[in-house]
């Protein structure tokens, strides 16, 4: 199996996924938040780009079984149902609702590789899923690590890493060179993944705006067996 | 003093450069090449993007004193008088002499970051000299690894890392996600930088086309005092 990794959700842009399979990460939060919304019973996950986007999809949809989340500057959008902190996404509340959810970086990311053959979201939670599933269909692989702001951001890193560490225990993995260190990135930082995260932007700026629960809850490997995987444009559950 | 780090040519792009200092690498092998030029008394180094740029510059040049030199797909172009091994640029060859050089990744990222306020170029044997320019002039930073055919490759990586070693050993160093991760690699292979390379897909190409005396000389630190800084597109010795 032949894995690429791009460090941005740019440079997915400038990937040919049409023969592969597109294996988004945005560990803080999107791609955490849409896993954790359809483990609690969400039907769908609709990733929009822009708040205009949702609230026009917002109005013609069924709005007794329809919700909007998301963040701008990682806050709460005014009127939506839900920020982007996956504590929120609480059965009671998604268990058989559509979601649309439109934030910075995660729902770019999801956007620039339309054109995969398969397209499923992972995040430290669900990634031996994941993995499960690539194996199963062994074909290759293009995981794209959304980024902050356009720039790489270490917990996509790892959560790639780690998605890479458990693919060569059980196939043979061709990677490339962003691909090797971010294996060993993860090797190294597996023991404690929040302490090695402590100096990344995304997370320093996290702290600084109160979401230590949602940083936990994030770094928390192995809690989910739901795939979220694409159709039409939706994410729904798989696993 | 803050540093951004750019993991291809491509991303180079898209960072404002306009009031900072931007350091291309590529290690294997234009700026070791370019490096190694100007320290055998080249006049300059002309970096163009493609081969009918260079001949066109040729022809509107001295041929007494201008040489061409460069590769595609690793190799010497045809009617060239250099290819792109750091150990055909020899003294008695390019002294007093402007080189054109066109090289696939190397002279991309350089145009790519045309509006930097200065650039300097790096390799790992000039690392420790660029950082001490960086450090006298004081000024925010921009890394741009060039990369191998737009993704993202170990060695400039390694080059980066180092840069931002030693920086961080003489002043307070504000780096982004990249930079951290790149950092630790270069902490955790210095003590072998070959054998720490040998996945890296460039390498191991190198190395297939028989290239090993070559990556020998670009992995060794510290060999040159020589700032290669562009002035009007051509770059000159510093140093």
């Amino acid at each position: 199996m032949r894995v690429q990794v791009a460090g941005t959700a740019q440079s997915g842009v400038k990937i040919d996924c049409s023969s592969r399979i597109a294996v988004v990460i945005d560990v803080l939060r999107a791609t955490s938040v849409m896993t954790t919304a359809l483990d609690n019973g969400a039907r769908s996950v609709l990733p929009v780009t822009t708040i205009e986007e949702a609230e026009t999809v917002f109005k013609t949809s069924d709005p007794a079984c329809t919700l909007k989340g998301g963040e701008r500057h990682a806050l709460k959008i005014d009127g939506f149902d839900f920020g982007n902190s996956p504590l929120e996404y609480k059965r009671a509340l998604v268990a058989g609702k559509d979601i649309i959810i439109t934030t910075t970086n995660g729902t770019n990311a999801i956007r620039n590789v339309q054109k995969a053959e398969m397209m499923v979201l992972a995040c430290l939670r669900n990634a031996s899923a994941v993995v499960g599933f690539l194996i199963g269909k062994n074909k290759d692989v293009v995981i794209v690590c959304s980024g902050t702001e356009g720039k790489f951001s270490m917990d996509d890193g790892l959560c790639a890493g780690m998605l890479l560490h458990l693919l060569k225990e059980k196939t043979p993995v061709e990677w490339d060179d962003l691909g090797f260190l971010l294996e060993r990135f993860y090797r190294n930082s597996a023991h404690d993944i929040f302490a090695s995260l402590l100096d990344c932007f995304h997370v320093k700026r996290l702290l600084s705006l109160g979401f230590h629960e949602d940083l936990k809850f994030c770094f928390q490997t192995d809690r989910s067996t739901c795939i979220p995987m694409e159709i039409d444009g939706r994410f729904v559950r798989m696993g």
